[in-house]
């Protein structure tokens, strides 16, 4: 029996995207089907390049084709990625970025844009195109955690009108209000003021195509998350916190506002951070310095996904005191952990993106 | 010879005020001179309960009183405190406070509130009047660190006017947005709002007569801090640091926020938390895990006292969490870390109520 292209489409029809629940004909993601002889070939375009199922899904296909045509077809799965969106058309800001991603804690200092730089660089290597805006205008921690503390982005006329480019590094478009003011000085400026450096740095910069966009935002329910909810549908929000009772009071505060009817973006998980420290000298032992399972904890009352914990570990801090995001280059816990917890957010968009009405951007005023 | 009332002060003007650099007469420090034959006694009022020099001057007071008068002299030092103001007059708002004490930081989470937490207990447990102002409007921390979830405050009426009872608590007079709004819910108000709350936190609560009013600052460097320097005339500000860059950068800002000449708040010094981290099992061994001696660095970069560090510990979370500051019942190094703390802050107060102009309330618009 002659191999058809019909025939690679029914058996591949037998296999479901685990995360979308749909079969992935149905869901298009089968791409350049070519048969020559006994030779199967295929492309799985993925819904992310840091799917983490991908290998499941690669396996399932070489099943279904040996299950459902022959034994001895040779299978070749070539794998791309698509990153799928739900903000086209939505909005005229940020016409060419896919994905919105804030990350947000209510408190402060619980790791949100070390993990936000860490994120953007686990993205980044798993062959997405990602931009990091940094929505701390008072304390932008991103240029020092990218080593481009001296970055001056430059300006450029598009149609007319001045557009500022973002400073690259490691492959992260990164733009920041440390890039604008000296170092030295502090911003003291009232919400408004602050509100406006948003709004530039939403739609006055030329961030091109972008999958992801991930926004540090400050600790916090104020200005900056209203102005930004104000300007740009957001796909999702990742939460971040630490175990102690304090830090999960203020992020129970970040879910409430996110949820909050009149802003209503999805909350796509929570990751705890420094969760448990372990001397160098003590490898089995582990110090719940800052208290246990709190963001397990706060993902079940919020029914929302865990999406992993971080250690407390030196290298991050000083990865992010050196400028390269500790997932570079740091032990293999470390980077595991950071890329376990970029496959699982872009898992999330993904199945927001599939399941979830478009977020609206936020026209009342709040 | 007759012991004399003379004689005895001329002995005592002697005696020179480490802090202060004058002599204890002429600062008006003796009082209650009692003789009786050939025993002396008198008073020596302090400029605080936390004075750290307690000792060394009852000690130069005694030698002085046997060098110039007879060795044989019984000598009793009693000492009380009279905490130094510069702020009487200056303002209708928080009339009877005497000191006006930000603690602030710039970077989020290095540990303002529990700073603040355990100097209003150490304060207190020395004698003084204290109170504490939660200024974090959108993540209050000091109820739970207080034990005081639950607190819900009375109105009461003065003067016409309806005035809120402060919670007290390990009799420390407490108000905080905490006792406000359901916890479950986020505040999420732009600027104006959370200024006009802090503004009623200072001037319609029933604060009465205090030594020192500490003023938990949130992060950053926007409303809230210009609302306060608008509203009081500040003492002075605290700066909590953790040892790493990110951190230092914001400490940066946020001193040279209260620097800028038209705000002008002296800073009294500079305090470096979290250290480093001891396990139990490796008691001699101390990780960096933040980085090291970074508070230092920034306390002689603006020629600021350095108050201390404050290593990482897990009892000081568990009593932030547990509702009772660390330094009333933990081990005795971080009781003692508080406690030195406090008694360096209520001098380096002292120090500037005697040295420099009053602080003005910020009168232009910024
Ligand atoms: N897992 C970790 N292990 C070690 N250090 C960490 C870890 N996560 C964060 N840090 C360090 O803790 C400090 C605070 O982290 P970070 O600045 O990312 O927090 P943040 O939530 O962005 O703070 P802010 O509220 O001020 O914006 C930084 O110095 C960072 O390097
Ligand atoms: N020296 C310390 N040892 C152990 N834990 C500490 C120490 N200092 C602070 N913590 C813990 O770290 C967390 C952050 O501290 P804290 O809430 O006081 O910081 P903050 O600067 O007030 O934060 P925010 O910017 O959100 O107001 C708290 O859970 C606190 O209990
Ligand atoms: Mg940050
Ligand atoms: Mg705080």
């Amino acid at each position: 029996m002659n191999i058809t292209q019909e025939a690679v489409l029914k058996a591949l029809s037998t296999v479901e995207e685990p995360d979308l629940k749909k079969d992935l004909v149905t869901l298009n993601m089968v791409d350049k089907i070519s048969i020559d002889g006994n030779k199967v070939s295929f492309t799985i375009i993925l819904t992310t390049p840091a799917c983490p199922l991908k290998e499941l899904i690669r396996k399932r296909c070489e099943d279904a084709i040996h299950e459902h045509i022959n034994k001895k077809v040779e299978v070749t799965v070539n794998m791309t990625a698509e990153v799928t969106s739900t903000r086209f058309g939505t909005t005229p800001v940020l016409p060419k970025v896919k994905n919105v991603i804030a990350i947000a804690s209510g408190k402060g200092g619980v790791g949100k844009s070390t993990v936000t730089s860490n994120l953007a660089m686990a993205l980044t290597k798993s062959g997405a195109k990602v931009g990091l805006l940094d929505a701390d205008i008072y304390g932008p921690s991103i240029p020092t955690m990218y080593g481009v503390e001296n970055g001056k982005p430059e300006v450029t006329e598009v149609d007319g009108k001045n557009m500022i480019l973002p400073i690259e590094s490691l492959g992260v478009k990164i733009i920041s209000m440390g890039f604008l003011a000296p170092a030295e000085n502090a911003v003291v400026w009232r919400g408004p003021m602050a509100s406006k450096a948003l709004t530039q740095f939403l739609g006055d910069t030329l961030w091109g195509e972008l999958d992801y966009l991930l926004i540090d935002l400050p600790p916090g329910t104020s200005d900056i998350h209203l102005t930004l909810v104000q300007a740009v549908p957001v796909t999702g929000v990742l939460i971040v916190t630490t175990p102690q009772k304090v830090a999960l009071a203020d992020a129970i505060k970040g879910v409430a506002m996110f949820r909050q009817p009149q802003i209503n973006v999805p909350v796509l998980g929570v990751v705890e951070n420094m969760a448990y420290f372990t001397p160098a000298e003590l490898p089995d032992n582990k110090y719940y310095i800052f208290g246990k399972d709190g963001g397990k904890e706060l993902s079940r009352r919020f029914g929302v996904p865990f999406l992993g914990e971080i250690p407390l570990v030196q290298d991050i801090r000083e990865g992010g005191d050196n400028g390269v995001p500790a997932v570079q280059d740091a032990d293999e816990t470390t980077v595991k952990a950071f890329e376990g917890l970029a496959q699982g957010l872009a898992q999330q968009v993904a199945i927001r993106n599939a399941s979830q009405p478009k977020t609206q951007k936020v026209e009342i005023k709040v």
